[in-house]
Parts: structure tokens; C-alpha cells; sequence
């Protein structure tokens, strides 16, 4: 969506020990096959602080569906510490713009997914930077935020983003192939269903859950 | 101050790339002398980012004495980036107290050093957390901000801090000694002077300015 605004867009992962770390290759990949100028990684070794399934591992990613509240994959403060490390990028850019794909299926379950958050850590970082002290505005973009999983994949289709290279499951191997059953798994599936655009996930073989049939191609 | 309020302390350092990477051992020596129940250095590779003198071996740290605006030794967002990594490992500690040492002096040049800052920074970590939307709330504590570095250095020598085993200087070697000439390594020692008290600070011979004449130790 930033790319189709005409923004040059510097593309950035974290590599924070995460379990479903499949999630950086795709995301280089995404980068470049959707023209970026330049996709970076950063280590930061927060699964040394542990307190998830995603950072840690005697913690199992929960596979018998949503549940309500805050889920076991969620990572402290993760989404802060993302935007942060931006920030710093940001400003050393000079860029006046972030982009954050937080979501509103998600906010329910993870408190830095809501729209008040973000308004806050916008406040919080034009109050941070030499660029703010020099009169910019920084602006953070959330563009996902109030659309569902469905609305997200349709929008996705219109602008021609190959969901074959995207990795949303929790537990994805090293091939980046879906285990089907995660949280993330199963509402990414739902999002394709209700869409009725075909799931060309790549699953690992017998996991997944649902079908589409009756879906379209993207 | 955070160990004589009686806080049960887990410090943290962030391996950042910084040129002088001393302060990582002089923190863990301090942790230790002072009682801390645990010092733990994350790694963040934020000098891949570059842009500031701390970061980038291109940039020469500037040793002609203090200057009006944001020094070259400002690293973008870092405070910010400290505190969201701060605010993780809060939560997985379930602790509701985060202590930084941002003080009065320099926050006339670095932005994240400012009052308001602070503030920001408090408000959207409290939406943040799980912690927040279970309903604790996340106090900021940033207890030097108002503070001289005179004042800083008698209430350390109040609370029997050992100021020999504390790295200012932007560019102390291996072993910790300072350079003397830096913004940090001049501020330091005039803070030494206005109060009166002899400086311990190891300098790399021949490069300390000033001198501590008539101080009383601490």
C-alpha cells in the first residue's frame, strides 16, 4: 500500500528469535518483488528475556483455535520495540514515515495493536528525535488497522502482492510452509474463505485446517 | 538511587555498536558492586543504521569542547530503543518500574532527554502491555532529570557509588580510561570540580583537561 502511494520504501525486520523465523526470508522476498529500495534485518536477542511461545521455546504455539484474551504468542512489547528500532532507521533516512501492518482482528488480543497505542507512540516520537526538535512531524501509518483479514487479502489481490510468499503461521519451517492450525494460520484461512479468493498457502502436508472450496484465484 | 529506594534492581545494558563499548563492562561491575540482582547485555546491531559518532567509525567523536544544539554524539532514537527493550523485559518480570538516567544537562541537546519526553514515553507504554490493559500501571522513573552533574556526583558519593568503576567517556579504551577532551569526558569532570570533590576518573595519559585542585574526595 506504501509502495502504490508512492513512497520509496525501506523495507526492515527483526530478528528476534522468533520461532517462525521463515517470516524474514519471506519478507526479503516480499521486498524485492514488490520493488522496495532496500529490505534490512536487524538481530536483537530478545528471546533472551523469553515470556512467549514465539521467543520461547518450552512455551507450545496454542493449535486448537482462538481463544478470548491475550494468546501465548504474544510478545512483550514487541510491536514498541519494532517501531522503535524504526524510528532510529527513520531518522537516519530522514524519513518522515513509518508503516506498521497492525491489524484490527488482532487488536482484541494484543494491546499494541490498538489504534490508541499507536496514536501514543506517534506522540512519543515526535517528541523523541532531532527531527521533531527541528520542527518534522512524523507520521505513523497503520493502514491496516480497521480492515478485517478478508478486506486486507482483497486489498492485497487489487495490488497484485503474491500471497504465496507471505508467512503469517506462528510455527512456519524453514521452507516457510504453514502448519495450518496456529492462531495465525486460522484466521489467515478464514480471511481467504470469506473473501472467496483461493488460499495458495503453502501447508505442511496433512495440517491444514478448513478448504476453499468454491474460491476464486487472486 | 533505585537499590537505596529499595527496589529489587535487574539492570540492563544494549550492546548497540557503541565505539565505547567499556561502559558494558564498567555496568556490569557496577551491577554488581551496588547489589543488583541480575545485569543483562542485549545485542542490537543499531550501528548497521550508522548516523551519529557513537555508531559510526567515520564520524569522529568531537573533542573541541561543547557546542550549542544536538551534538554529532546524538544516536537516533536511542533512548527510545532503550526503553522499549527496558519495557519487555519489564513485563516479563512483571515489574511496574523502569529507572533511566537521562539528566538535566544534557537535554538541552539530546531530544530524548527531555522532561516531555519522559512523559510521552510513560503514556504509551501504560496502552502497551499486557500488563496496562490488565490494569497495572508502569511508572517512569528518570530521578537525575532535574539534576546537575555536581548534583548527580554528590548524591552518588552520598550513596557510596565507587565513580572509578563509571564510564562517561564517549570514547574510553578497552580499559575503561577516558579520554578527557569528549563532551562527556568534560562535562564529567566539571561536574567533579563544582562539587569539590577529586575526580578518580582514569584518564589516558596526557589527555585530561582541567584539573581537581583544592577537591575533597568523595
Amino acid at each position: 500500500m506504501a509502495v502504490a502511494e508512492g513512497y520509496a520504501c525501506h523495507c526492515l525486520s527483526i530478528d528476534y528469535g522468533q520461532r517462525h523465523r521463515a517470516e524474514l526470508q519471506a519478507a526479503a522476498d516480499l521486498a524485492r518483488a514488490l520493488g522496495a529500495c532496500e529490505h534490512r534485518v536487524l538481530r536483537l536477542t530478545l528471546n533472551d528475556f523469553g515470556g512467549s511461545a514465539l521467543t520461547d521455546a518450552s512455551i507450545d504455539v496454542p493449535v486448537d483455535g482462538c481463544q478470548p484474551g491475550i494468546p501465548l504468542t504474544y510478545v512483550p512489547a514487541r510491536n514498541t520495540v519494532l517501531l522503535s528500532v524504526a524510528l532510529a532507521w527513520a531518522e537516519v533516512l530522514a524519513s518522515r514515515d513509518i508503516f506498521i501492518g497492525v491489524n484490527a482482528v488482532d487488536y482484541s488480543g494484543y494491546p499494541d495493536c490498538r489504534p490508541e497505542y499507536i496514536v501514543a507512540f506517534e506522540k512519543m516520537a515526535n517528541l523523541a528525535t532531532r527531527a521533531a526538535v527541528e520542527g518534522a512531524t512524523l507520521r505513523l501509518h497503520a493502514p491496516l488497522i480497521d480492515l478485517s483479514k478478508a478486506q486486507i487479502i482483497t486489498r492485497g489481490c487489487e495490488l497484485c502482492v503474491d500471497f504465496r510468499l507471505t508467512v503469517s503461521c506462528y510455527q512456519a519451517d524453514e521452507q516457510g510452509a504453514a502448519c495450518g492450525v496456529c492462531d495465525a494460520c486460522r484466521l489467515r484461512r478464514a480471511g481467504f474463505l470469506a473473501a472467496g479468493i483461493a488460499d495458495p498457502t503453502r501447508y505442511v502436508v496433512g495440517r491444514a485446517v478448513g478448504d476453499s472450496a468454491g474460491a476464486v484465484s487472486c
